[in-house]
This record gives structure tokens, sequence and C-alpha cells, in this order.
């Protein structure tokens, strides 16, 4: 790749080795998201030296570029009126973003400190949840009358020294600002200049209602290939339009999140925040886990005279629990997929829980015949071995099970499936996994 | 959401009610994802079946937009002809996304059913790897020389009837066809005709070359906001342009991958593959936790008289390995988060070991103290609550240690941290717990 100005890979050195001097010349012509990429490798405690040498005009889009961990935090630690300077000169739907995690005293000065009509807009897209269309839209549409001539059109466009950004389409709309039609700008450029501009317009027009949820907006910006598309109201009157620089950032946040969550992270934390700050926002994940794993135990406790008797049982236990959890897991990996890009519907989820079932018992008795075989050899006791083997496919079609109705339920109840999917499952496959060996071993062999 | 035509929601029932007439009616007017998306919601069995009702000019953007694993299983099942047929129209950068997947012997007859120009030009994007910006181009750049006046320009363009999908900018080359430029659309709707178009020139353009890889191109798409960018040679000789639409495509298919190759799967599984297809694809990861959990066993087993005289052990040891896992894995998908996104690199990452490890120490005396209650509450045996607090301890800070190290090692040879990072990860965590739980307890108990 080649730019005028490469990313600063080397700021962590620079900044130890107190070399300010090239960073104040690095920062001069870096790209925003190079130095906001800068600023999130250095531990918090070096970031506001850093940033007294951003270039003014640049800070603004700077704190838009952060992650929002970094961002709250450094917010804390600027001047006030240099953080909303550097705030203000920000489009519209950027400083509604960067609103809901300024510190609470400054917001009501960050709303003043900008001008009025900026505040009305500011006000308008803020009304709009932070996850819906309205939220994500920008102000800046092009407008045109939809019975003017493309020549108008053109003279109208050269009358302004720049379009905004991202701009590829043209509204057009009819007297009471209701949106008519979308006029390509390269159409303006090909077409014959007297045609009526409405004869040129997109034959199947995307339209958005304010609180369409981000994620159906980004999966119709990557289905149907957009670069911007309008925001309307319910009298079909033209809001704002939502462009795909916004929408890429929405596609990579889920991605974080589901990734994240998996974890029981928040995908916004600073990877450099202080220990005790990230010791707080694990504990609830660990606390969660500690319960699910003393229900585990609870189980394996209810048979402590069987493995006194039989200590192999203790020593097998676990690879069942284990495999019934990594063999669920996929399972609901594949179903919580399908499930947010809408593969996965009521009409076809009986095929896929039959399905995962299936797939459950074939791996079952693949897997139960090889622990079979290691816990007979092992211990030398065939019997053993069998009831290891039984439990193994108990716990795999429990942890397919599992797998296929957990996320459906969790949905059901609006729990996201993948914070939560994943504990649900190893606490069924472990309970399962410990019960069905000890169980079937007390029943059997003592 | 407004559109034209809204997505096909109830194919499923459609098809099994045996409503022919109207799924293609439906289909008549769909855009071709949304009949992609139909596809992947039916069994493999009656895919051939909704496939004759699509009509013929939309069969080529439908096999674009399907799923890889669905793509591959339908491409076997319909005639020959008629996929290259439905192939053939597609874009250049299109076809040779699909080529890589269509079944062995139609490969030559792909090739020759398409005129020799887009044969020529296909063998010079397939030249490049899949993931490179060579494999991501298009060849459809608008050229004009640097030297004429934006009047000319457009002149030029009128002469055409219209550009290609995403042509936000036009590219200035000189004599030697070399990129001397990036000219973006609004500025020629905007500026004086009569000034030469370099002059309007953006001033920090992106170029890439032909093997900068995939997720660089996405990284930079997505930080500086462009919808499209030029892909040139050594010499700098304009070779083709990358288009945000693919460009979002990668980034999906990223986050994509990212989730299933945690559970060991691949991100182009088709959800109602056959039951034997799914096994086999999911054996290897089972026989990997097979022999990592036989690892955990192994430990135990040699501990199998401390857990005859203290049956306690057995049913606690699970919980300080399921914790040490647990807090771990937070550490490890923050750090392979951070080495993906690039905010961890070789200047800080000590500061992330040690603060790790800190928050390792925090949680782990936290969690002791909770657990070491819990079990002396449980048992009445106030040894055996140090001797379990010790554990949960050093399980804890070697989860946090690990989850740093094994994804830096494991991107050092070279394998993806996504896939192997939590099956390492716990198979570490439990052999720790188990051994120290157990090997505590017997110096210490027994």
């Amino acid at each position: 790749m080649q730019q005028a100005t490469p990313p600063i890979h080397n700021i962590v050195e620079l900044l130890d080795a107190n070399n300010v001097a090239e960073v104040a010349e690095l920062f001069a012509d870096a790209h925003p998201a190079d130095i906001a990429d800068a600023l999130e490798r250095l531990t918090p405690i070096k970031r506001p030296l850093a940033w007294t040498y951003i270039p003014e005009d640049s800070k603004g889009e700077v704190l838009y570029e952060l992650n929002e961990g970094v961002f709250k935090d450094l917010a804390h630690e600027l001047d006030k009126q240099e953080l909303i300077d550097a705030i203000k000169v920000l489009d519209i739907d950027e400083i509604a973003d960067l609103i809901p995690d300024l510190p609470e005293p400054l917001l009501a000065d960050a709303l003043f400190a900008v001008d009025t009509e900026t505040r009305n807009n500011l006000g308008e897209v803020l009304s709009y949840p932070e996850d819906s269309a309205g939220g994500l839209m920008n102000l800046d549409t092009t407008t045109v009358r939809d019975n003017i001539s493309l020549d108008v059109v053109l003279h109208f466009l050269r009358l302004k020294t720049e379009l905004p950004e991202h701009t590829d389409t043209i509204y057009l709309v009819d007297r009471e600002q209701r949106l008519t039609g979308i006029l390509p700008v390269d159409r303006l450029l090909t077409q014959n200049g007297s045609d009526p501009a409405i004869k040129h317009a997109v034959e199947t027009p995307v339209s958005f209602r304010c609180l369409d949820g981000e994620q159906d907006v980004a999966k119709a910006f990557a289905d149907y290939d957009l670069i911007s598309a309008p925001v309307v109201d319910e009298q079909h009157k033209l809001l704002g339009r939502i462009t795909i620089d916004d929408v890429v950032d929405v596609i990579r946040e889920q991605a974080e999140h589901d990734i994240m969550a998996a974890a029981g992270l928040r995908e916004e934390e600073d990877i450099f925040a202080p220990v005790t700050k990230t010791s707080r926002n694990r504990t609830v994940w660990l606390a969660v886990n500690l319960v699910t794993a003393l229900l585990g135990s609870w189980v394996i406790g209810q048979f402590e005279g069987s493995i006194q008797q039989l200590v192999a049982l203790a020593v097998l236990m676990p690879i069942v629990a284990s495999m019934g959890g990594n063999a669920g897991t996929q399972t609901l990996t594949v179903v919580i997929r399908g499930m947010s890009l809408g593969t996965i519907s009521r009409g076809n989820m009986l095929n896929i829980l039959k399905k995962e079932a299936m797939v459950g018992v074939l791996n079952g008795f693949i897997w139960a015949f090889v622990i079979a075989l290691i816990a007979a050899l092992w211990y030398q006791n065939i019997q053993l071995g069998i009831v290891i083997a039984a439990a193994m496919i108990a716990n795999l079609v429990m942890g397919a099970i599992a797998g296929v109705c957990i996320p459906i339920f969790l949905e059901k109840v609006n729990i996201d499936p993948a914070l939560a999917g994943g504990v649900a499952l190893t606490t069924v496959t472990d309970v399962v996994g410990y019960f069905s060996v000890l169980g079937l071993a007390t029943l059997v062999l003592l």
C-alpha cells in the first residue's frame, strides 16, 4: 500500500525515547485515523502528552476515530474548552456519536458551543436511538426538485464549490420535500442534459425509516452494494442520508461485539485500561462462571461414594464433559450465525434440530468408540469403557440439542445469544457429562 | 426499510406448499442478493427446484451472492452449460471469485465460454492470490490523460452511456499509463471546467500494490473512508481498482471467519449440508480436543491416590480449571483483537503482559477468597479451602500469562490464533488447574 503519509508504527518507541519533535512531525502529515491508531497503542498515561502534538484541525477527527473506551478516558484528561473546540467542527453525525460518551458536566457545554443550526440538527439526530437509521444518518443531502432537467441540476451543482463527502446520488423531491427519486451522479455525467432528472432515477431505490435497526441497514448496504441511501419519515419526507463509511464502522463494531461478547467482554474495552478497572469489568463474567462451575461440582458431589470406589471416574469424566462442550459449541456457533444472517427461520428450525441431533449421534458413536478403547486399555476394564462410551453419546447428543435450543430460547427472552450462549451451553454439557458418567457407573459398575 | 421488492422470507413455506407460481413471481422482481438469501434458507434437496424459477438474467448474480459452501453444492447439481451461461455475464472480479469453487471438470469450459478479452483479463486477476489486492481488483477503471482540462474530461465521459458501478473517481495517467492522480467525480461537477484535471486531484491518494493483503486493504478503506482505490504495479502503472462493495464482503467474511474459527468451524459451512459431511468437517476439531482433554486426564491420573483419600478434590478441581480457562480466554480475546487491529506491537507487549498478569493476581485473590469460603464451609475443612484458594490464584495468573503469550507464539509460527488460541489456552489452564489443586493437596493435606 502506498499513501502520502504512512501509518505511525513507532509511536511507542518515539515517546519512550522522548523524541517529541519527530512525533510532532509525523502527526503533522498523518491521517486522523492513523493518529488515533497511534494513540490507542500508548498507555493511558502517555496519551495526553501525545495529544498536545496533534495539529489543531485534526483533533476532532482523531477523537471521532478513537475506540470508545480510549475516547472516554482521554476526554476526562483533556481541558474542557479544548475538547469542545475539537469536537464542534465535526459533522453532525460524528458529534452525535461522541456526545453520549462525553463526561456528564460537558454535555451542556458541548451543545452550546455549536451554532444554532448545528444544535437543532444535532437535536434531530440525537432524538433517535444510537443504533437506528436515524442515529446513523447525516443531514447533508444534496436535493433538487424532480421536475428539472439534468442540465439545470449540473448548473445548480456548479454553483456549490464542493459536494458533501460520498455524494454518489442526488435526491429528487417534490414540492412537499417528499423523496420521489434517487439520481446517480454518473448518470448526470453521461446522459442527455435536456432529459428531466426523474427519467434517470434508479429503478429500485432503497430507503430507510428513522427507526430501522442498524443491523438491517448494514445488511441492505452489503446486499445491494449501496454507497449512500436516504432516510425518510412516515410521509416519505427526506430527513437525511446514511453513507457507507458509517455502515462499515457498524459492521466492524458488530463483528467486534460478537467476538468480545463470547468471552464476556465489552467491545469498547481499552487494552491499556487500569488494572482495577479491567478487573472490575471482567468480574461479572467470572462470577457467572463460578456459579455454573459450582453447579457441575454439586453434581459430582452427589457421587462422592462412587468416585471413592472407582477413582478412574474422576479421571475420565472431564473428557466426556469437555467433548460435549466442544461439539455443542460448534452447533451453537452455527445456529447463532444462521440466526443473525437470517438463514434460520421458523420454517426450517426443525430441520436444523434434526440434522444437528443426527450429527451428535454420529459423532457420539465415533468418539464413544475411541474413548471406550482408551478407557478399557488404560484401566483394563471393558465395562468401564462401555459406561464412558454411553455417557459420551448421551452428552454429544445433548450438546447438539442444547446448541440449537439455547440460542433460540435466549433470543425469545431478549438475551444476546452471542453473550450468554456459550456459558449456558457448557453448563448443560458439564452437568450432563458428569451426571451421565457418574450416574451410569453407579448403576452398572458398583 | 423500504425497497421496490422486499426480501423473500416465506420461501420455505411456499415450496413446502408447492406454491411454485408465487415463488416464480417473487423471484421475477427480487434483487439477486435476496434470491440468494432465499436459496440458503432451503435444504439442499430443494435448491435445484427453486433455481429453475430464477430469471435467466439474475442467475449469475445469485450464484455470486451465495455462501461458498452452498454455491459449491449447487454447482454440482446444475447442468454444466446452464452454470457456465449464468457465470459468464458477471464482472471479471466476480468470475474470478467463483472460478476456484467450480467443480474441477468445468474449469476449462468456463474459461473458454468467455470472450478472449475477458479471458485475458481473468488470467490477470487469477494470477494473484485470492486474498490479495490483485485478487480483489476489477479492471473497469475510467482513465484519462492528466494534462487535459475538466471540460474535456466531462466531454469524454458524456461519450460513454454509463460509467462502471461505484465510479467516484477518475484516474489520471501519464503517457506511460502511470497513475499520476485521482480525480473525484464531484470536483468535476463543481470546479472550473477550464482547469487542468491534475489541479483538482486528491491531495493524499492511497493506492495498493497487487500483493498487498486484503486485511490491509480493508483497514485502509475503513480508516480513510474510501469508496474505491487504484491498484498499481512496481512501475506505478495502473492495473485496476478495488471498490468498497468487495471490501465490505472482505470485512464480513473476516468477521465470520474469526467467529467460526474459534469453534473450529469453516466460515463457508452450509448450515444444511448433509449429516456425514458436517460430521466429517467437525471431526478434526473434536480429535484435537480429545487429545488435550486426555492430557488433563493424565494429570489427574497421577494423583489417583490423593483423590481416593480426599474425594472433595475431584469435586472442586473442575472449578479451578474452569475459572482459569474463563479468565484466560478473556485475556486471549483482548490480545488477539489487539493484534489484528494493530494496537499491540513489539513496543508495548511487555506492558500488556504485566497488566494482564496483575489483573490475574487481583482476580485470583478475589475468587480465591470466595472459593476458599465455599470449600471450607462445604467440607468443614479450612486447610482444604486454603489449598483450593492457592490453586485458584496460580491458575488465574497462569491463564493471564498464557492468554498473552499463546497468541504471540502462534502468530510467530504462522498458526491462526483465532483458530488454535482457545484450545491451546484451555489445555494450559486445565493442566495447571488440576495439577495445582491435586499437587498442593498432596503436599499439604495428605
